[in-house]
């Protein structure tokens, strides 16, 4: 695969893109990894498929939506699950990451907007209920799957929770994993993943 | 397969649940129906993965989350891709329509609590702006591609955007797709299939 087959745009940010990112460094897979600013997010806008980022580009075609790519990527460098079942488990697992980080989103514009009352108000809803109702049964299926969230093995769900993570401690502040050990386990043997160690090492630094 | 072995548990609406009964007959596969009240929902959902309905019981092992669910029966009754790109355009497009749905929830909100200057300001937005921007462009695709979301064929993508079109219909009472006669030659096209014609004919009438 020549580097100019595939090709990642997205912000100068982390967020919805990283998943892609660990996915092609795992498989060794080569990609331009465009980064834009704003001014240039609302040249390329009218021309992308549906107005959002991140975009994926491979051998011309474009196509956004970042689950759908990642679950694309994701059979790419063979993480997906072995049979119909395990991607369909792999697949509600990831919407349901996707829903927690959803949940964040009125705390991330509270927070934007300084408004510290709500902030406040939320970050406590979140922090005693969102975040152990979803952690702890996290924490349960990967406790019973020995280590991942899907049988023994390393899939792309994994993948996608431990970036999630990062988010979910860039918006709060804080180590959202701090009380599930078996949950930080899972993140740290990810992020040890040689490729995937060698890219978190030389990756643009960004809060988000 | 027997009847026992699939069972779909909701509320007795289309709404979530209804491209999966689509999905079920149009491949002739029994299923139990389960329509359950808030009570019986009340006393289920401690038991459930995630607190979510509707729920997909295959052979004993219940998994939430509605795409996902409705993804594996896509490829369970060979409505997927031809290969992983045509997946991926399929999977990428389904979020997409799910988002336009999700867009449509501030207003069922506003319905609900019968706040009637929210609704009108909310609806003038989603007609003037929300709908026109996705259904112009979904458009252009099934023109391109001969009536169909993915190259000249049928795909759960269709059917997904089928049972969708009936929720924005529901909440908005009207029919959004009356300026668009290729989307709705489509939905025609769909709910025309033998199979899911005779479920529209005998299944339960709810408004959504």
């Amino acid at each position: 695969m020549t580097s100019t087959n595939i090709k990642l745009t997205y912000f100068n940010m982390k967020s919805l893109a990283e998943t892609m990112r660990y996915l092609l460094k795992y498989g060794n897979i080569e990609f331009i990894d465009s980064r834009i600013d704003g001014e240039e997010w609302s040249a390329l806008k009218p021309n992308t498929p549906f107005g959002e980022l991140p975009l994926y580009e491979e051998n011309g075609k474009v196509v956004s939506q970042s689950v759908a790519i990642i679950r694309y990527l994701g059979k790419k460098v063979n993480l997906a699950g072995a049979d119909e079942w395990e991607d369909l488990e792999i697949d509600a697992l990831v919407d349901t990451i996707k829903d927690l980080q959803i949940k964040l989103i009125p705390y991330a514009h509270a927070k934007m907007a300084d408004n510290k009352e709500k902030q406040e108000e939320l970050k406590q809803i979140i922090l005693s209920e969102t975040m152990p109702y979803y952690l702890k049964k996290f924490e349960s299926i990967v406790i019973e799957n020995n280590g991942h969230f899907i049988k023994d093995k390393l899939t792309w769900a994994d993948i996608y929770f431990t970036t999630n993570v990062d988010i979910y401690n860039a918006v709060l502040d804080m180590d959202v994993l701090e009380k599930y050990p078996d949950l930080l386990k899972l993140k740290n043997k990810v992020e040890e993943i040689p490729s995937i160690k060698a890219w978190i090492e030389v990756r643009p630094e960004t809060e988000f």
